[in-house]
């Protein structure tokens, strides 16, 4: 049995004991999780010393450094964030739906953990502690694969926590991290059929691919948002113009930020130059179409090329395309969308009702900007990712996500008929 | 672009139209197609005459030839379940979750189609007509894929639903069947990640693990069934025979049929004989352990190998394990089942909390049948097929299992801080 195997089959075996304790146990186990993250801080900070010497002499760029490094701050924010969760009701144990059958068997259909849930992310050392606290929460015990760049800050954090966890009294194996930064030991985890009950990628748009195409354990796809703010022909202009601003600039580099400005030909000429103008005040590179460009009102504006349209841009760049209407805004959406979060500046009710109803996305907004689509924001406590896809859970992914169910019938001898 | 593929884009073009169809408008294609299978009984009877000719020339099995089999009394019966389910309440619309945040924005999770389902089943032509009928309820898409030995069946039938859906008004596309038997079709298929929402397949274990193990599309694992009754020391004897011959017996055939008894080594000699000797009655050939058959009570008796705890005999066959207690009854479910359906007898409030609270499957019994794990008899109105996994929907699938959610944010001009 090779390494990942090992590690993944010491998991389940942990996820069985840790799926039968109390939310009490748990939620003792996030406060010493918490309190190990300050504890612990300098082989923390002395471990992601080693991860910025090394990205640095890679010229690694200064966002991606900033995202890597720890500091006591950031550790203080990651423990309060698993005080936090320590905080939250317990979704394991909920009857989620429950009846007597004609023939006397009560049934009930309860919250349970998945089992054991695999993370594969990139180089944001805080995400070993989010995941780890997520999966404590709700029972699973979790398998951590961080990016190479982050790698000893990710080891060092998970076995400061699995430290912790079994500190707490639970099983030490709840949580593991993959020391080897080699792709193989992704593709073994891959292939886990049974032992991994599901695997989740975070990450850009290339490891999402490639975990969706050869994983044959259940994944649940996460992040890519090539999203659209549509300004319908009754849109307010202000309102257009700050909700543009806020989805693209608030934070370029987030799937929930707009990649794609769609603009109804009707009122172009007079509510797109102030939306131009504030994206150029605001640093962004315009890609537009003809209509858009021939209004001439800003200089860093670029001709738009098919490939602008499919764009995730993840920077302060924008799309921007004429529309003859909605029906051209919704086919454009339809085809060049990622099913993430779309949005509608309009003060007209059946517009919005189309809207609504026809974009098929996880979040869609109307006169709101794209950048709610976040688990904080929609009240969930937690969150795990954002799915864009429609099995098991869509959009922001909070505690509950991180369940199945079991269904339970009590009976006094019944047989069927 | 090759057949599977353009089946699949006209699918997901269907299914967009589908998706906003009103309830009304889908539950009168219901009763249309309800309708259609009995005015073109003529075709539909005379292509199934073709596979039952062509698998009676390949010698096939007389209980497969019965699957095969359609009647005017069957299609009868199919025509009368699409009726019930126009019935049913409707699954798409449903508001799942909802509350004003507190920015303002008033946010809903509404249920909604997948969009393209997509289906692989083997000879049993009614299948045909379930799933597209449940498809159609939930707003979905359908591709299907029979078996070979029913292909034409499945065909015509597919033809005759595909036309009553268009008479009503919905686009025919939402009800394609797949007309290549070679298994280049499902692979294709299995490899449509975009454009399959979501791909369920219903048959033997080798079908599912073909399709787990190769699918990029994200897949709902059905049907597996090593199912146990576990005999407590504390049990009724007379309800425990009584449950173990109906979670055998009832129909040996399916996924919830018991294939292993589990019983406590301190009872085992007292309660085994009479339920190994109603078991001979049943017809039912026992592969027992070395203390279940040194009871020496039955003829039908032979020893069990280890491959005896792994199978899903399907068929009137049980293995037979005397255990020393509950413990070791749990590790044996642990390791051997597939996390289906399970079952304790047992008089004893602890044994029975343990068993619920430690068995991972998607149904638990305390002195009940395993055979009750069914969309029909859980009140779900209507069942696409059980699943075994914990993504998603676990156990008896019923319309909901069918949607996702959709999350909406109406706004009034809302940006993020």
């Amino acid at each position: 049995m090779s390494g990942v195997t090992q590690l993944a089959t010491a998991a389940q075996a942990a996820a069985r004991r840790l799926g039968n304790t109390s939310t009490r146990q748990r939620d003792r186990a996030l406060l010493a999780m918490a309190h190990a993250l300050i504890s612990s801080q300098d082989d923390i900070l002395a471990a992601n010393a080693k991860d910025m010497e090394a990205a640095k002499a890679k010229n690694t760029a200064a966002s991606l450094l900033d995202r890597l490094e720890l500091n006591p701050a950031r550790l203080k924010g990651m423990s309060e964030a698993l005080k936090a969760l320590a905080m939250l009701p317990d979704p394991v144990g909920e009857v989620v739906t429950g009846h007597r059958l004609p023939n006397g068997i009560s049934l009930t259909a309860v919250r349970v953990p998945l089992g054991v849930v695999a993370i594969i992310y990139e180089a944001r050392p805080n995400v070993t502690a989010d995941a780890a606290g997520l999966c404590i929460k709700t029972g699973n015990a979790v398998i951590l694969r961080g990016g190479s760049l982050a790698i000893e800050s990710c080891l060092s954090l998970a076995r400061v926590l699995a430290k912790a966890v079994e500190g707490a009294g639970l099983p030490a194996d709840c949580i593991q991290a993959i020391e080897s930064t080699e792709h193989a030991a992704v593709d073994e985890l891959m292939g886990l059929h049974g032992l991994i009950d599901v695997l989740i990628p975070r990450g850009g748009a290339g490891l999402i691919k490639s975990v969706v195409e050869n994983a044959k354990v259940p994944v649940i796809e996460t992040g890519v948002g090539n999203c659209h703010v549509y300004v319908h022909k009754d849109a307010d202009p202000k309102m257009a113009r700050d909700i543009v601003i806020n989805a693209k600039c608030q934070r370029p580099g987030v799937c929930n930020a707009a990649e794609t400005l769609l603009i109804d030909d009707e009122i172009h000429d007079k509510v797109l130059p102030p939306i131009l103008k504030a994206l150029e005040e605001n640093g962004v590179t315009v890609y537009a179409d003809d209509k858009a460009r021939a209004l001439g009102s800003i200089t860093r504006i670029q001709a738009a090329s098919e490939d602008d349209w499919h764009a995730e841009y993840l920077d302060l760049k924008i799309a921007v395309k004429v529309v003859a209407d909605i029906d051209e805004a919704l086919a454009h959406i339809a085809k060049y969308g990622t099913k993430h979060s779309e949005a509608i500046v309009t003060e007209d009710y059946q517009a919005s009702r189309r809207f609504v109803d026809e974009v098929d996305a996880a979040a869609v907004y109307v006169n709101a900007s794209t950048r709610f689509t976040d688990g904080g924001e929609y009240g969930l406590g937690a969150e795990i990712g954002i799915s864009t896809q429609k099995l098991h859970a869509r959009g922001p992914m909070g505690l509950a996500a991180l369940t199945s169910t079991k269904w339970i019938g009590l009976g006094s001898g019944q047989i069927r008929e």
